[in-house]
């Protein structure tokens, strides 16, 4: 028996015999050769099948090989400079596992979304789509690898909350026993104690918000990757960002490379995305979106349209900092020189993907946290623990979110956040 | 101004005036010198402050510090071969960011669970719970290391589904809009269909099981990791098994030692844990249950007893394969030489730590697993989208589950896992 070897290995294996499995992506056919498309996963290499070779009645089997027939297929690696994997496979033998019981529903054809959506399961096969999934597995790497290497410690937060970070509107209820629970919106504050135990902690989970939006950017489910470090201000929090992102960008360039050029990402985009991003104080950007044109002042929320028309004016991710507190969550500390503004930063991606990272100095001063609490109308027993890590050594300290399917849209240039994660979860869709 | 530096890596600096930032932890006197130990979660260090150095005041000062008093120290980093840093810091001066409001709460006497796990986000503090913390992600990083550099891709698998995978009595129900969800209790379905996708995956998240039980094996939200692999059966599928935990093992006593050590693990029982593994039938378990005077016959489950009258006859892992069909899963394939037992395995641990790996093989063709769920009286269109993985190509592929809790209580030799995650949830318990 040869040696399975996976498509994206065969380039070392040039001149060996070898067995690949996989299933059949495509074929045309020169009447003495067949040209079979097999892809396992890991890639797509032509497979060149003769009569010689093969025999009469393998031959004209190989003919009539269906889209995602299983099989296994024996043969020569030889060296083919055409092909972007550098190789393509002589056939020998193939042996089929398993033909489709009815013709494949997805045909290189244009497809409506809802139809590849309700196929989610299939669509997941085509190269584009694998190409994606390759690339969100490579930036989850390479964040977990930044903080891994970088002293911090992984705090899984519960994703069973007993009440809301930041409201009730958007909270998802459980029925928990004969109980209610509600579905985490942002393990910050568990990564707030967490920071208080480690020093530096990185929460990584799935989070869900239950906003009515059917927006492009919109998940009900999501992953989010959310590092808190104790004794950190915000100039270190916006330094801690930018590092990630330029480190994050690096290793999907250089890892996964091929994928991009798949899904046709343009690359030189990417490469901008280098020390020093701009850092911009939020009046800034008002007076920069007034310059533009747009009708907002002092106290406004930037919505998409905002964040697109100030990521026009840069090349790379853009660092808006000391929004007004009133619009920004209780837990932000207040700037000391403008009470007016929090000590807090939204990272705003370029070429319009919008707000990835939003974080902030935390208020470590036990009263002033109360009265937030109070201003905010959040119950204070529910955070009577939240409290407990300004009244036992209270530090400064600082963290922020990152989400992930954005990151995943903006790396691939995907217009929808729907194509960013195997199984999207939205209002109105939660199959397959 | 000095240069911050974590206690961890004190031992790069001897001789060096440095900053520390933590938490006092503990403190003792001789008149001339006072001891204080100093936590800031990446280790606990003594530091040494005399009046010679401090001046009357600020040594009057040190000697009232209280527990979990935050302050930043400067000193000079002096060998100290007493120490398990190997240094001690030999103190210039302090400063107090800020004294405790109250006594704190957590002394070294006893206190009971309850007051523990009221107090869970500070009981995170103690230096038991920081090793065990540690090794916990160490344990997550060497699982995804393991898969990544091998050619596996992680594929999250969605927390919301629309139907059971196996039942619906243990389901949490969650309201969706004008809807019910559910959360997942194992992304192993989409895992396939992500295998089939990309060849080798894995899915790593939080799962839910709303279980009525109140053991010490039991949380009711638990993290998982389930490799799915296609043309996978279960020889490799025990192969794969068995090689990450080993991998695991191997890199936890090998980066996580000192705080093995803390929690006085015995390091003799881990390092056992080397191939090969023992593989059992099940009718092998159940015959030896039997010589062990335990009353139980083919078509018996394991429970806690049986699984630690099992382990305590081997010294490392143990791999029970092929359960009658009637105890497992619809989507397990049944064995061709014996129909009335399934290609399973479970692997348990040692030392009476309990079932921590549930794997097979799944059915690959599409009648038996259309009769499987009809026998399981599973509603058929719910899972349309999983028979269309055996319509399109379907391929042999095996895959397993191993709980990262158990796997943590396990490691550490913790006798419950509530310890084995930052904040616990169980069916009594979602706060804090």
């Amino acid at each position: 028996m040869l040696a399975h070897v996976y498509i994206e290995d065969l380039h070392r294996h040039v001149g060996e015999e070898v067995t690949l499995k996989g299933w059949i992506y495509g074929k045309r056919s020169s009447g003495k050769l067949h040209f079979l498309q097999v892809r396992d996963g890991t890639g797509i290499v032509q497979c060149v099948a003769s009569k010689a070779d093969l025999g009469d009645e393998p031959f004209a089997r190989a003919d009539k090989l269906a889209h995602e027939t299983s099989l296994t297929i024996d043969g020569t690696v030889r060296e083919d400079k055409r092909s972007p994997l550098g190789v393509e496979l002589h056939v020998k033998g193939f042996t089929v596992f398993a033909e489709p019981t009815r013709e494949y529903p997805i045909s290189p054809k244009d497809h409506g979304t809802a139809f590849l959506m309700d196929n989610r399961h299939l669509w997941l096969r085509s190269k584009r789509q694998v190409a994606i999934l390759r690339i969100r597995a490579e930036i989850i790497k390479a964040i977990r690898n930044y903080f891994d290497s970088r002293g911090f410690t992984l705090l899984d937060a519960p994703i069973f909350t007993p009440a809301a970070c930041e409201g009730t509107s958007s909270l998802f209820e459980v029925n928990y026993f004969d109980d209610k629970a509600y579905l985490t919106q942002s393990g910050q504050l568990y990564g707030e104690a967490g920071a208080m135990a480690l020093g530096k902690v990185y929460v990584f989970g799935p989070t869900f918000r239950a906003e009515k939006s059917k927006t492009r950017r919109h998940l009900t489910e999501f992953w989010m990757v959310e590092p808190e470090v104790a004794w950190l201000d915000l100039d270190g929090d916006m330094d801690l960002a930018e590092d990630l992102l330029v480190e994050v960008v690096a290793q999907v360039l250089k890892n996964r490379r091929a994928e991009l050029q798949i899904i046709e990402r343009d690359l030189t985009k990417l490469e901008n995305v280098k020390k020093p991003f701009p850092r911009i104080r939020y009046e800034e950007a008002i007076a920069l979106l007034q310059r533009k044109g747009k009708d907002c002042k002092f106290g406004d929320d930037f919505g998409a349209d905002e964040e697109t028309a100030i990521s026009e004016e840069f090349d790379r991710p853009v660092m808006i900092h000391r929004y007004p507190s009133s619009i920004k969550s209780f837990y932000m500390k207040r700037d000391p020189e403008d009470p007016r503004t929090a000590l807090c930063v939204d990272v705003i991606a370029p070429e319009g993907y919008g707000e990835i990272i939003g974080g902030s100095q935390r208020e470590d001063d036990l009263a002033l946290l109360e009265a937030r609490l109070d201003e905010h109308k959040l119950p204070r027993e529910s955070f009577e623990w939240y409290l407990d890590l300004r009244r036992y050594g209270s530090v400064p300290h600082a963290g922020f979110g990152l989400g992930v399917e954005r990151t995943v849209a903006w790396l691939c240039g995907l217009h929808h956040v729907r194509e960013t994660i195997p199984f999207p979860r939205m209002m109105e869709k939660i199959t397959p």
